[in-house]
């Protein structure tokens, strides 16, 4: 490519509403431009981003024996009503009405037009698995996008789906979409972790996140680094403290905490450490019994310092529809305004569950159930009886490793991809079956496995960048390599040897751009820095007196001069690295 | 490829609703899934063609200095607004709200966007030409949806826009991009044309289709089997029949003609040939006249044999806003209800505009503005003043050709493609200039230029099938070699050949699918037959045991032996034919 022919357009500031570096740079370096709300033009800089990014994905899913077909961004809202998403989805669902008022979705995700295409071709056990995918625009309405292509409305996916005659089968295709994905984000040259994740709204029995690491990250991610348990924090599984509970030491005492309705004041009026503290989260759940809405009282218990995880607190058998109690249940069922309640004499009969850590602590602090006292030296057994035990809260840097193989570490990572065990929600609730070995229907094992193509760039960027850019893996830089010719209209010998280089570099399957624009040096390199080529080379008169050209990687703090005959070579051996 | 680790459906029956052969193939083929009205999943074997379409037409483009980029399918309203696109274009936009009630449009084209885009991104003449494309998925509400791809509601489109300083700097643009244009769909190995067309409803000043030839296609396309010449219909010029007007020889006289209103009735009825006949269109003109509403009254003459060409009549001066007369304006206007209306004796005044071949003919027949009469021996100047003189008729096979090399033909094209000079339209109302060498803001002078990439796989179908399938040219078929082994399972030999043959075709670079799905070769030939793979391959244990493979191509008649040695180079040989 020449720079004359193609379309470079850099900025020296970012506009007011690029909040995260990676917008920023995108917005700056001319790869993206603004055209509404969480919708961009993809400019010729970072589309091409995006394709090797689909590239690497492509050929990896193909390898893995996926089967690429296209299907429609607009479909039917017959099919979404099948499984219920029409009006699960909400107003993130966009939805449009065609001239003869029939409604569409704008696929934001392809589950029900793939389980659709499926059951119409697939009859027997003989034709499993399969394994289908597509790379096609999305949209998502989002309530508030922002971060450029981190949270868009309209973005690119690749999204899979596998089907399988029984669990174990199922189970097998997820691990090779597993291991797709792990080649795939190796290829890309990113820092990333595969981490064990909830499944979600989606359904399904397992689940991983891929995650690009990176101090933005929106999430938090948890490992062991001395295993390789990894986990997001709404799935990490927190042991208890102790291995056991200890003997109890303190009396019972009620005491005044005139205005301490938060452990963190409490801890301190009372002059004991946070983490001697329990706080308690009424909870409410709505039940019809025969025909008659019924309200439970239950009580969570986390330790002071402890975070709550409401993920687990759902799935606690009993707690999948809770709600947090409105005050007047909390005066009805306690008999305390918040602030003060705690799990020792209520009101009304509460379901008590604690949280692991809780469950084995010893003299500690709660309320009292009366406005403006605590009790201090509560114990288990000797003033409440043992309830519930689950894991409530979220995990902690420190913690032991659920696979008992060393402490939890805490990273912030960037969600880019997600593979799911389906099983069979979808299957079952649009009759998607398959007839088996006894030639009796069975519904198809699905699963399903996304990547984020677009969010690719920005997860990218913001692992890899300093002051003066991006600095791109080169497998998915928009060029691997740019030449920067020295005053290339006055001097032949510098044409010469730019376009020597050029066709060389060409014809050994390098990506690279001569910047023929005739900027001068500082401006040519800093747009050059700012889009974030990985490689650079300089040709000037200077150098090739000598017979050198100079080098440098995006990386680099200087230049290396390299013998002309040799360039091509040496950025070959650069690219192979 | 291996047949095994593909996704082949084919299926006996076409489904009731496709009416075209393209349309009945591609079903059966198993290359597209209706999932709606004019909505289609691309299944594998479909996609490869798409992808195989996409890939030349983007190396054509890059090679003419095109630059890809890839815009945005939901539009901000506001944009469509500003070209007035918003209302004019009626219920073909698909329009949707998001959740904060705002409107969009998706995308049919992207003539408003990238205006935006180069709006904003070009200051002066020095950045110019630009060409910018983008492969996207389009949507445009059909009425009536109908012939799978052909006339589809989602379809897939190369939308390109080239921007000038100024007009001759635009016509160039557009001479580069239909050279592309025949470059790309030479490539395709289609027979096609590319003929003059009406600018349309989008505007500015010249304009080509490019066509390819089928006998089912929907259009009309004139071309001169002796020259360069060629138009579509509404475009094609028709020049008098005669050269010059014969002397009257004929008295003026009123004869009866009882219940003949048409021309061909009229000569039947007075023994005459039809083409001595003339017809009467009578139109009004709603005109503004110092805020005073007027209606024009307007007559065209056409030879009563002759189609009448409403694009042409549009473009008559002072026509641009015409519309038939109602019954109750002729009744005042001639004094006769419709049928029997004539040049000769109007009640109020009239503007007559006579075609090209009327204004030279004599002695003609033409009605008497009075119910059960015509008159026969009208002549110009003797009968009637010599008026306003148009060419107003579509031509018909055997016309002259308006470069005078020879005669007209007529034949069906299935248009794909289109070039538009836009000149200043979209540039003035949006505001998009850019500074020229004087230093003044003048409008950017654009082009725009559309390739329907899945309309092209009807095309192709339309044009290249049999009673067997479709036979696809090897730069876009789905696989350009499919290899037949015959018991593959059962025989050693067979399997080592039909490896080794693989091996050598995908090394030479081939896209070859070995059918390994253990089909009976009945079953396995109709596939391929149907799903049109050009070249096949059979490598059966007979053959080998003479050293022979059977080649044989989706055109021929009979299979041809094939030393095993030679086969590779045999391939490649009718690859680069």
């Amino acid at each position: 490519m020449r720079a004359s022919r193609f379309f470079i357009s850099t900025l020296k500031d970012a506009p007011s509403d690029a909040e995260i570096v990676s917008h920023q740079l995108m917005m700056r370096a001319g790869m993206i431009k603004r055209l509404g709300s969480g919708i961009y033009t993809y400019m010729p800089t970072g589309l091409r981003v995006i394709r090797k990014v689909e590239a690497i994905i492509r050929d990896e899913m193909n390898k893995a024996g996926g089967i690429e077909l296209l299907m429609p961004l607009v479909q039917p809202a017959e099919l979404w009503q099948e499984t219920g998403r029409w009006e699960k989805m909400g107003p993130e669902l966009m939805r449009v009405k065609d001239r003869h008022g029939r409604e569409y979705a704008i696929q934001p995700t392809s589950e029900e037009v793939i389980t659709d295409v499926v059951r119409s071709e697939i009859k027997s056990y003989r034709q499993l698995p399969l394994n289908f995918y597509h790379i096609q625009t999305k949209f998502r309405d989002e309530r508030r996008p922002r971060f450029g292509l981190m949270r868009g409305r309209e973005f690119t996916m690749k999204d899979a789906y596998s089907f399988d005659r029984d669990e174990a089968s199922m189970k097998a295709s997820y691990k090779i979409m597993y291991d797709a994905y792990t080649a795939i984000f190796n290829r890309f040259g990113l820092t990333f972790r595969a981490v064990a994740a909830d499944n979600g709204a989606i359904g399904g029995s397992g689940s991983h996140e891929f995650h690009v690491i990176a101090s933005t990250g929106e999430d938090a991610i948890v490992y062991c680094p001395t295993s390789d348990y990894a986990a997001n924090m709404e799935a990490a599984e927190a042991l208890p403290l102790a291995a056991a509970r200890a003997a109890a030491t303190a009396p019972l005492t009620k005491t005044a905490t005139p205005g301490a309705t938060k452990c963190e004041a409490v801890a301190e009026m009372l002059k004991l450490p946070l983490n001697q503290t329990v706080k308690t989260i009424a909870l409410t759940v709505e039940k019809e019994v025969a025909g008659k809405q019924v309200l439970e009282n239950w009580m969570l218990l986390l330790r002071g310092d402890h975070d709550l995880n409401e993920i687990k607190v759902g799935k606690v058998p009993g707690l999948a529809g809770h709600r947090f109690a409105t005050e007047a249940e909390i005066l009805a069922c306690y008999g305390s305004i918040p602030g003060y309640l705690g799990p020792i004499g209520t009101k009304q009969p509460v379901t008590i569950v604690a949280d692991r850590t809780v469950a084995n602590m010893a003299d500690f602090v709660c309320g009292a159930n009366e406005e403006g006292f605590h009790y201090t030296g509560a114990n288990w057994v000797r003033d409440l009886p043992e309830g519930l035990v689950a894991d409530l809260r979220n995990v902690v840097e420190g913690d032991a490793s659920p696979d008992g193989k060393g402490v939890l570490a805490i990273e912030r990572g960037i969600e880019v991809g997600h593979v799911f065990q389906l099983g069979t929600s979808y299957s079952e609730s649009m009759k998607a079956t398959f007839l088996d070995e006894n030639g009796k229907p069975a519904p198809l094992q699905m699963g399903c496995y996304g990547i984020g193509v677009t969010r690719i760039l920005g997860a990218a960027i913001e692992q890899n960048f300093d002051d003066k850019g991006i600095i791109w893996p080169a497998a998915i830089a928009p060029f691997e390599v740019v030449l920067c010719p020295m005053g290339m209209d006055r001097s032949e010998m510098v044409k010469t040897e730019v376009e020597s280089l050029y066709a060389a570099l060409q014809a050994a399957g390098v990506d690279v751009i001569v910047d023929d624009r005739g900027l001068r040096p500082g401006a040519m390199f800093a747009d050059w820095e700012l889009i974030g080529v990985p490689h650079r080379v300089v040709i000037g008169e200077r150098g090739l007196k000598e017979g050198n050209l100079e080098y440098q990687g995006r990386r680099d703090l200087e230049a290396t001069a390299v013998p002309v005959a040799g360039m091509a070579l040496f950025i070959k051996g650069k690219l192979s690295q």
